[in-house]
């Protein structure tokens, strides 16, 4: 009988041959293979269950026999009766090698688990994350060796987990003492090593053995809303989201209102710069409650932004950003700890990752939907349109990537529309109008049936129909031109011209009813001129810089479309090209990436490596600066028909029938839409 | 004639062949020279200022012909009118090399520069501070290279100044953008690199050519008094130095009580802390406004300290320090933030460095003091003694050294004494007792004069006669002693058996009247029974140390005593002996460091390097308890006696004769000193 024996762990296939009693995760440990542990082999923390394998593996030449591994022992007894082992598991730091074996190891086992995004083209996240916890032994002090508990905890993690170079800030330093002793020298330790970081730091301390849930927040803190996501940071998965309005807007609506408050007002930035953080403070608070924690748990924070959020969050006066040359203050990313940044509901020694700017006005939002969707990576031509009160337009692919924002304002995001509101229950979010009758049908945010369906009124009895999202805006928009309510120019029909009682007079203009629930003391939801309005000014400068892009990359069309954006995931393909909101291009190439910027926090947040990753992409991004540049006024001036005049559609002609209806304006007042607004 | 010629730099002696028409200062540093530039050559600064030598050097094996230097220009012409250049220099950015030359650095040119220690052992500090500036061009930013102003400014220090991997807070971040525009894009940039430091840190910046003061604060946090120095950062310079009583003697006496006070009351360490930080913090701002200066220009601090006083400034709670094992928080050095200390009187991105604890009672302080005295590289065995209301001990030779605390109580420092006060204006430092008369003479601080002399009363009428501080109380008991009026077991005679009315009695024990100026309304100052048992306490722990010290180290004897310790500049060698505080030794043998802790915090101000030597010979020292040393106990209530009855004192015999008298305490009530305490 041989005194060693080949062992095979799948699915990796990294095979090697032990010392018989060699236990299983030390075997795995030295073959590098990925098999988690926190209790370092201590058969306490039961990540290191392990499936093996037994009898005939013809693939890979070896017979198990059952008494390849020993037997069953106390230690997993115990934990099989306190907290439960799937059948057929064991724990690899208790099952020792005693013959040839075939060990599986279960993707919950792995530390670089993959997390599969739920999109339209999947995708994996490796978990890499910059935080995970250990369980240490720590030597007891002696006098007459004197040392610090520090120095002690700092050899322990050394010599048990090869972690070297360990600091911590004074406010773990002030807790290490009593937790040492709590825990009779044993604890649990939570360690951080960022991309940026040459040391281990050492975040929190808790006695004993202790599962601590490790919870990170990826923020998405947009010009209106502001987004997150609260991610476990051992399986990538997201355990909540929420979202709250950007308290800002009482500042002003776009960016440059607000960059105009902070000129304007002596220690304005100040007042926003609080404001910002309080909402994000608290919207860390909500969203741990939400998911049964408490926001302590939160060891990290990634955030997202376009350029003006990102000083006003860091506390610089944005002002230069509002004229050329829109210089950052700084563009490189940044770590820094969450105390210095005001909040104070994550723990206390929390970092932050705020990933880099592009340019002036291309901000790290953007860089994290190239981090997302890696147009870098792109074989075909791709045009990345991440809408929000500013959208961020990425064109490119493995050759050269361009980037530039572009001012949408926030009618896209249901802002400045008369009825419009934010994506929430109730809020209106497709439309349809029969291009006979003109008569509209509608699903609201809460239900999956359509306004003409039965049971719908039951359905949004609880949220009623209370106004129009984003998405609903542009179909209805788009649905209006279809249906002939609205001529190319933007005008809508008044009810003798189109036919419809709906198309009612506004003052000097017309608005077309959607709903109304007024005999029920609802609101009475109309699209009035002014919405079209703002929709032409939001899509032109959409349009433009998209242009602009292709301009400068010297093509006319494009390969496909991804759209981002809060509302990306809802915005129809065949209503965005009937307004002209993007380059004709065939249907079935406009994909939606969701909340990419969302996607791209989360991803750094899980993976650590991804940081490096998108801190280089962002250097080799070309910006094109839309603000100076003439062309793009021309472009935008151009793109204001509906669908614009200029480039063709042949992809959107295939399907669609533009009625040729011509309105006049009452009067001369509507100015058709040129005027221009940055935000 | 060569296209080249001959450099040849005093006083390093350096020389190399330069082509016509290099710069010296471009000489200087192609050859490693140390010659001083803060504005990188551009005539602005003055700092790399030289004497050319003209004629025959010998030595050198040159001759210097006048035109060896391009004449003198314009810039130079500009400086001299404005700011004035001492006959004979020459700018050496300005002057270029024409011929063979010899180029003398004068001191105040020199980074590097030595600053002469003012103490008995003279020795040298090289300057090689963590803080210095430099003058940098930034690029203005441009739109169609987006990046950062910090990137920009980044890329000059590494382009102008070979700094890279530079790094700033986000109060730094905040402050950038206007200084760079009002600077027109030039800048001086405070920059500093700890010994901890990968990165080197943007600590402030100043638009266009700032001569800022770069100030750096050497702190001596003791149990009963805080001591500081404000030194110029750039040539070691002590502008300023003040001390405080420490407020937390409000909470406790000695260290013991204020372990005590935070075990007892919630809460109490926090409240402890405050004290100590608003304390530095006060301190700070008074020394830089006694200097012309404000504590903004403070950047660094260096704080020692035994380990008490560091725990509770760093806001960990000190009770694990008050039982054995005696374990700290932490031992090594630490560098910090000063505004994560409450220091907000310092510049807003100041740093502070504390030294490392040797033990649980052996602290920064002690460490201060080795580097200070460098005890490691001391060819004799010499025994240092830091006297406060701990003394720190250290024993030993290059071959080994050895340390450990020792709670002598404050009676040292005049407190605990019924006449004490800390030393000040008013205090009596110097006493002599007529062996024959029994009549006391005496000198206080703020006047040369004894009390007999002349104009003594003249001299001291604005402070008066105050009190007694801690190296008077020290001389009055040893001459008490030596002038019959006290026995070997601290005894104070009656009138009767003395001879002198001014033993008289204090309810049932006898006091000594030094001074009586109560018919004045001033105070009558007298060494009282209680006052004798305090100092036997204190000088009896001392010799117990330091004895503890010398029995590890196995010898009995010493070569040297270095006295340290904010008085120790003032205690006589001869009665420190007599009171059997030091063990037996020629009295030309010991010596005076003075504020040698202070002294060692200076040192690790102005020399980084420095602070990585301390580190690694703290490691190098063997710490020694003696809280727990049965052997220790021993010592001290064998050293009760004045002066002590154990170990001879052969070189003290040859100089005093010590009378043997023996006097009776009125009741059984005086215990001889062995009650105990640790403080």
């Amino acid at each position: 009988m041989s005194d060693d024996a080949l062992v095979i762990f799948t699915p990796s296939g990294k095979r090697g041959r032990f010392a018989l009693g060699t236990p299983v995760l030390t075997a795995a440990r030295q073959l590098g293979v990925d098999l988690d542990s926190v209790c370092g082999g201590r058969g306490i923390c039961s990540k290191c269950q392990i499936t093996p394998g037994y009898g005939e593996f013809p693939k890979h030449g070896v017979t198990v026999d059952e008494d390849a591994l020993s037997e069953w022992n106390a230690v997993e007894d115990r934990y099989k009766r306190i907290r439960g082992l799937p059948p057929g598991r064991r724990l690899g730091c208790q099952a020792k090698v005693l013959g040839d074996v075939v060990i599986d190891v279960p993707p919950e086992s792995q530390v670089h688990k993959q997390v599969i995004r739920k999109s339209a083209t999947e995708r994996h996240i490796e978990m890499d994350p910059a935080t995970h916890a250990v369980y240490v032994e720590v030597q007891e002090p002696d006098m007459h060796e004197p040392s610090g508990d520090f120095e002690r905890l700092k050899q322990a993690l050394a010599q048990q987990w090869q972690v070297d170079d360990v600091v911590a800030d004074l406010s773990l330093l002030r807790r290490l003492q009593p937790v040492l002793r709590k825990g009779d020298w044993k604890a649990t330790v939570v360690l951080h090593k960022g991309n940026h970081d040459r040391a281990t730091r050492v975040l929190d301390v808790f006695p004993g053995f202790h599962e601590a849930p490790l919870l990170g927040l990826a923020v998405d803190l947009g010009s209106t809303t502001i987004a997150a996501h609260l991610c476990d940071l051992a399986d990538g998965k997201v355990l909540a989201s929420a979202g709250l309005m950007n308290p800002q807007i009482r500042f002003g609506e776009d960016l440059m209102s607000r960059v105009s408050y902070a000129m304007m007002n002596p220690g304005g930035d100040v007042e926003m710069t609080r404001a910002v953080r309080e909402a994000i403070n608290s919207l860390a608070a909500t969203i741990a409650k939400d998911a049964g924690h408490d926001a302590s748990a939160i060891y990290e924070l990634v955030l997202v932004c376009n350029p003006v959020m990102h000083h006003l969050f860091l506390g610089i006066d944005p002002v230069e950003l509002g004229q050329a040359p829109f210089a950052l203050a700084l563009n490189e990313s940044l770590s820094l700890d969450a105390r210095d940044l005001d909040l104070g509901n994550l723990n206390r020694s929390a970092r932050v990752y705020v990933l880099p700017c592009i340019a002036g006005h291309v901000g790290a939002d953007c860089a994290a939907v190239a981090l997302s969707e890696e147009p870098q990576k792109s074989k075909d031509m791709v045009l990345i349109v991440d809408v929000g009160t500013n959208a961020e337009i990425l064109l490119g692919n493995e050759t050269r990537v361009l980037a530039c924002s572009s001012p949408t304002g926030p009618a896209f995001e249901g802002a400045q529309i008369s009825s419009g509101q934010r994506a929430a229950p109730g809020a209106i979010e497709r439309v349809e109008i029969d291009p006979v009758t003109k008569e509209p049908r509608f699903r609201v945010i809460g239900s999956d049936l359509w306004s003409d369906e039965p049971g719908f009124a039951a359905a949004t009895a609880s949220t009623g129909i209370t106004g129009i999202c984003g998405s609903g805006i542009i179909e209805a928009v788009a649905e209006m031109r279809l249906a002939g309510l609205l001529d190319a120019r933007g005008l809508i029909g008044g009810p003798e011209q189109t036919g419809t009682a709906r198309c009612e007079p506004h003052g000097r203009t017309f608005g077309y009813l959607l709903h109304d629930s007024s005999a029920e003391g609802g609101p009475r939801i109309s699209v009035l001129q002014g919405d079209i309005r703002a929709i032409q000014l939001a899509k032109s400068a959409l349009y433009a810089g998209a242009r602009l892009l292709m301009d400068e990359m010297n093509i006319d069309t494009v390969d496909r479309v991804t759209l981002a954006g809060a509302f990306g995931a809802h915005i129809s393909p065949k209503h965005a090209m009937v307004l002209g909101m993007i380059p004709d291009v065939p249907l079935e190439k406009v994909t939606s990436a969701g909340n990419a910027a969302g996607t791209g926090a989360r991803i750094a947040l899980c993976n650590v490596a991804a940081r490096n990753q998108i801190e280089a992409t962002v250097h080799d991004i070309h910006k094109v600066e839309t603000a100076i540049e003439p062309r793009f006024q021309e472009h935008f001036v151009n793109a204001n028909a509906i669908p614009h005049a200029v480039d063709p559609f042949p992809n959107l002609h295939g399907i669609v029938t533009l009625p040729e209806v011509s309105f006049n304006p009452k009067n001369s007042g509507d100015d058709g839409g040129r005027r221009r607004r940055r935000g």
